[in-house]
């Protein structure tokens, strides 16, 4: 047995049975290892930021982590954006990034970089495994890192460390982690405010308060004292649909979110930070909430925000049951719509809602393109909707990946602009390969949509031919379809109402990745 | 002015005038300001690893810098792995990255990450812009930095300290920066040991040691000493081809390497470092060299290698000119072929060797696709030659687009894996944007062949299931004329030797992108 046999038994001890890899060299010990151990399923992506992606979505589904298996520095660099976003999602990752053999290292060969350096600010968690008997308790401790601080925890597998032969023993036991608990205090103190502001208070509701249960919960103390129920602006995941009390998501401009919360005395941080702009700009502020508001935590991310929840109902008297007759619960679902014509936002942001099925991941990467489309399925059929959580773009088809192979009995719908999703367009060759039930629109506006808006916030109107060449990306028109293909994704271009309907029906009736391209 | 205005007038004041860009929000100021300043050519990449291989393949070709703008953390480590190449090529990279306005760092927003700790391994300068009125001096010092240090200068510009009004003012001059001399002392102590070792001696030529006029200094000292020439395994820039003394290629295979320079007693090491093992293996040395055998560095990767050169052969008293009888400069240029049948690696070396143009610039990525072509051009008409120096695989298609970039005149073939060639496809588009003059040939193996090659050299010859899910990529296999015909750039697919001789007609014949899949 040598160490990289150790690591792959001690990943599936405790239950990480899921590996996202693009390796390289230096990796080829562990690949020979998960030969061994049938168990293990390995996703191959054929770009780094792939891998990490498909791990992000994978955890935000499972609430487990999955295994990352990266070559050297470089290969690490490639998967940071989306672990950065991981990172911003509070969820948990074993990123296995192999090294140089440790005696390799002074000679400074070409692939040789400071691996610590990359890794630190995406991480919660980094350490260089020493050497073979090394290896089982850095795995341990990796995955229970991940777990308790709901990030990256960083292995770095020197190749001398996976190839050489270790002492043989039994497989170390992972640790069991559970959220921490609140304490009493906290909810007592979290209530007296909740009382006395009555309305002018908010929960803020993130993370694991934002799932089914402890948004019920937050229903019912908002029924209690009147607080307002909101939500991030790029959730990590947010279960809502039919059934599931609503919240009100954060606006990402900055005046409308500065507006929505202006009448806030009190916000209550459940799951979550204290939400803030996503970015400066000149004159404004960079807190959302008046800095001579009350801000209070009651359960930090990592902590157990849905006990947290019951605990502030149980303390506040709230009622037992959401009120059945809350408006908000019982508005019927989207109907299905055929408009016809040109193609635009709302048509299909009301064609796209009208047809969600119940259970659906919807993973959007399309701030600019589809506005609507949340409010539009604020009552749709139950389902998940997860968002590009740390502003790195080119996460939404990586993470459309990611959650189907957690996932394979529920469809994932990826929502997609055009500019992001060439950051990592590389994912629909993996979900090609595994067969992933996915389907994706790309909102083809041939721009990058955002950086019109941002210069326009700028007070820049009319943008010259050098910035107007950084914008828009039309010359040449992408063919997403022709792209689609050659990674074996078969799809459809739409320009009207009537060819999006079409492919929408041949989309969702068949099981398998397809992908339609919205001309607007 | 803002400082962003400054930025770009002394960029362009040191000569920098082209720009590699992907830019977000925090960069708005700068782009408004690239708006301003027409003499900035600005080459948008759809993808980071795009635009800092370009900015690698540019300075390659110009021995100056190019500015690279990307966008706070996770922008920057998108580009991360093609910049872990251009250190590795030794060329000077302005590195400009934007970030949140320093005021708005303590709120730690979504896009907040340590872009410090992320630069720092693939940079040999960092600094971050304190406000608007550093921003001149900053960027005068990055400038010098990348220059002086042969490496990427980062620099860290707050979006604040680009939207502020600065004190207006002269711009500020760039520094000259020209490459320390060597001591005659050093010239001196290697001519001493070439005259004992003789044909026991090496010189081992890279970096600025590996053009024309250095090569043919190498070759009149060799005619003097009987010294061999050795050449980088993975050179960052090679001239190459009939006239110019040709030099030996240390070979990736490390027993190949060990056994090519067994009879070498001294190496002198021009413009490089000593040549060390890619990979370390089991029971394999790291060095190339035995470790009782004497390595001297006669000109570091900064310092003048060609200067050292002249004085080293006036010191030797080397005949004024290379010997003209000497076999390998008297070699006639490959001949035109027409082989028939199926594609094989040898033939497609040697049509593509037998129409090698002139003058041509040669983006090499495909280390296991096509071996025999790097002899089969030893005298092919005049060309340079690149590589992916740091083995961050997807250099391939940036590299070119930017060497393309900088010699509009030049014909550019990127000879390219398909492997490789995923992780930066985004590169066709900007080829096809930018009307540049680029065939790319993807050799289509359906595999990550080296890591088979390495596994075997692991000792693992019948890889299973999930291994051979970690290296073959045929399911499904990527059809590149559609992922080309995506990005707006025209090809064909090659199944046959007649096949590849008519597309490499059509595309050497034509001016601008065009791409041949050959499928293997």
């Amino acid at each position: 047995m040598n160490g990289a046999d150790r690591l792959c038994d001690a990943l599936l001890a405790g239950g990480v049975n899921v590996c996202f890899a693009n390796p390289g060299t230096s990796e080829m010990a562990f690949v020979a290892a998960l030969d061994r151990r049938p168990d293990m399923r390995c996703v191959l992506g054929l770009f780094e930021g792939v891998a990490t992606g498909a791990a992000d979505g994978y955890a935000r589904m499972t609430d487990q982590p999955a295994a990352v298996l990266l070559h050297t520095g470089p290969g690490l660099a490639n998967g940071l954006a989306n672990l950065h976003n991981a990172k911003r999602a509070f969820v948990p990752v074993v990123n296995v990034v192999g090294d140089h053999a440790s005696y390799h290292l002074p000679y400074d060969a070409p692939l040789t970089s400071d691996i610590e350096s990359l890794a630190r600010p995406m991480s919660s968690f980094v350490r260089r495994v020493t050497g073979p008997d090394d290896v089982g308790d850095a795995a341990v401790a990796a995955h229970a890192a991940a777990l308790a601080t709901r990030g990256v925890a960083t292995l770095i597998l020197p190749a001398n460390a996976a190839w050489s032969e270790t002492q043989p023993g039994p497989t170390p036991a992972p640790q069991a982690v559970v959220r921490p608990p609140v304490s009493a205090d906290r909810v007592r103190s979290a209530a007296a405010l909740l009382r006395k502001a009555g309305a002018r208070a908010g929960l803020f509701l993130a993370g694991q308060a934002a799932r089914q249960a402890p948004l019920d919960l937050a229903g019912r103390i908002a029924a209690k004292t009147g607080a307002r129920l909101f939500g991030e602006v790029l959730c990590g995941r947010i279960e809502r649909g039919q059934g599931v009390t609503p919240i009100e998501r954060i606006p990402y401009p900055i005046d409308l979110a500065v507006d929505l919360l202006k009448d806030i005395d009190v916000l209550v941080l459940v799951g979550g930070r204290e939400p803030v702009a996503f970015f400066a700009y000149p004159g404004k502020p960079s807190r959302l909430v008046g800095d001579h508001k009350q801000v209070v935590s009651l359960a930090s991310p990592v902590e157990d925000a849905h006990g947290a929840l019951r605990m502030l109902a149980d303390e506040l008297g709230a009622p037992s049951q959401v009120p059945s007759q809350a408006p908000s619960l019982a508005r019927p679902a989207p109907e299905k719509v055929a408009p016809t014509g040109p193609l635009t936002n709302e048509a299909m942001a009301a064609m796209l809602a009208g047809v969600v099925p119940e259970g659906a991941i919807i993973a959007e990467e399309a701030l600019t393109s589809i506005p609507s489309f949340y409010g539009a399925t604020a009552h749709a059929p139950h389902h998940d909707y997860l968002m590009v959580t740390g502003g790195a773009i080119g996460v939404g088809i990586p993470l459309a990946t990611g959650a189907a192979v957690a996932c394979p009995d529920r469809k994932v719908i990826n929502l997609q602009a055009d500019g992001s999703g060439m950051y990592t367009l590389q994912g629909l060759w993996t979900q090609a390969r595994e067969r992933l039930d996915v389907l994706t629109v790309v909102f083809s506006n041939r721009a990058y949509a955002i950086l019109r808006i941002e210069m326009q916030r700028m007070g820049i109107e009319n943008p010259g031919r050098n910035a107007r060449r950084m914008m828009d990306i039309d010359d040449p028109a992408l063919d997403w379809v022709s792209l689609a293909r050659g990674m074996g994704v078969d799809g459809g271009r739409a320009e009207t109402c009537e060819d999006f309907a079409r492919l929408l029906e041949i989309g969702l009736s068949q099981r398998g990745p397809f992908l339609i391209e919205a001309v607007m």
